[in-house]
């Protein structure tokens, strides 16, 4: 992977989503890395990424990207599972900074748990159509049998604030009865809302089957990656963080800081 | 209202959505109005608006218009509800064309069968927090009451194809439960999704209670229109009919037929 042209260690992280989700992964990434500075930038007005074209989420990615590296980033998180299926090859071939995705990660860690048994993924319906988790065990462990279930519901159902409900469970008991007929060694979470539906998918496949979320997995890579590199933040000036969002959503709040665990500050309205 | 400017009787009415919602609303006027041409426009790169700010939905409605004025409509219909509470004045005051939206017919189809009881309201989240249903009918009819519900998990449902199944029962029995509580003349149906929902949404309110959808409720007012002002189709060639689609959702066809009862032809992918 290219190194950044201008890096500077103290330089913030990027992370981009098509909306709220992606600050999941943004957590993750603040707790495997405490020191770095970060912007997230949650794409608002043009959620959900998961029912536009290919050219469409292209487009959107590329201008975002353009944003962050005028925000001097260091490198680039792309946190939603469609433009990191979609984009990431067309945004490495343009712009000279590293640029990091959510899917080879969570592939990896879910073939290190592989033992004879199946891989099963879930995601939105348009990640399961795009096929993009299948397609990159195969190229990387073409052996390996993977089993996969589109689950639309499971996003509204946790914008709603229902998943803890006997609704959620049953929804979640039909997309997952598809697992529970399979030996399944490892599930992954191909959409950034599922981390906070964890305890239900858990007890519907079983406690024997690791769940895999996008977060934690590309967290390690790019810890691994600012380590090998000598890229780590290593100022002693406070930390920075800041929001940008191309629409505010009603309940943005509410839901974010339950993605983020947190409450959200410094969070700006932006137009691309 | 103004009748338009270059009027001719053989031009196309104008429908707008931001997807394919709208589509409810088209298929009754297609009944009402059989002679009529028509350009849908959907503006699916976009959809929803219920979660965007209201200048980013007058923006899109903005060049929505001009762009079916560019396609010589000779009146336009807002199908879509959060466009109809936000940009319909706005348009209104800026074009030289009939501008209809869906909040006023049905508002006033349920004040006619008021008896004393209340008015109920469900739509989308951004629908219920505008309160534009029921700020329309405290200004036609200060003393009627009324009573609003969102329920969010409807349009996901409809979209999964889940709209007969015990879940979306169980979903309903919970938003609706508020209503069983009141003795309720009418139900305006607040979105154009849900008359797919229609029965389930019936059988827990009970049979006595009318529920009223955009689009008859606008189709009698448009008729009511063309005929008072001469405007109505007399042409003796085929009638024209398009589609218009800022992005090409998954489930296009089969979403699309569902809600229009037949399949889509002349579907044109275009950018604003």
């Amino acid at each position: 992977m290219r190194l950044p042209l201008l890096s500077n260690n103290n330089q913030s992280i990027g992370v981009f989503d098509s909306g709220l989700g992606g600050l999941t992964v943004l957590k993750s990434l603040e707790t495997q890395l405490p020191n770095e500075s970060f912007i997230y930038f949650g794409d608002t007005a043009h959620v959900p990424y998961g029912s536009k074209s290919i050219q469409t989420v292209q487009n959107y990615s590329n201008q975002i990207t353009q944003f962050l590296l005028n925000h001097n980033v260091k490198i680039i998180v792309i946190a939603c599972n469609t433009a990191s299926s979609v984009a990431s090859k067309l945004l490495r071939n343009k712009f000279d900074i590293p640029i990091f995705e959510v899917v080879t990660p969570s592939v990896k860690q879910a073939i290190s748990y592989y033992r004879n048994g199946k891989i099963g993924i879930i995601g939105t319906q348009s990640t399961i159509a795009s096929n993009s988790y299948v397609e990159k065990i195969i190229t990387l462990s073409p052996h390996i049998k993977t089993v996969q279930q589109a689950c639309p519901l499971f996003v509204p159902l946790i914008e709603e604030n229902w998943h803890k409900t006997d609704i959620a469970k049953d929804v979640a008991s039909i997309y997952l009865k598809p697992f529970t007929r399979n030996h399944l060694d490892a599930l992954v979470l191909g959409c950034t809302h599922y981390p906070i539906m964890e305890t239900i998918i858990q007890s519907i496949v079983g406690a024997s089957v690791k769940l895999i979320s996008s977060g934690p997995a590309v967290s390690k890579v790019v810890k691994k990656f600012l380590i090998e590199n000598n890229l780590q933040n290593d100022s002693t000036n406070p930390k920075v963080e800041a929001f940008f969002v191309t629409d505010l959503p009603q309940k943005f709040d509410e839901l974010g800081s339950q993605f983020l665990g947190r409450s959200l500050k410094n969070v700006n309205h932006i137009k691309l």
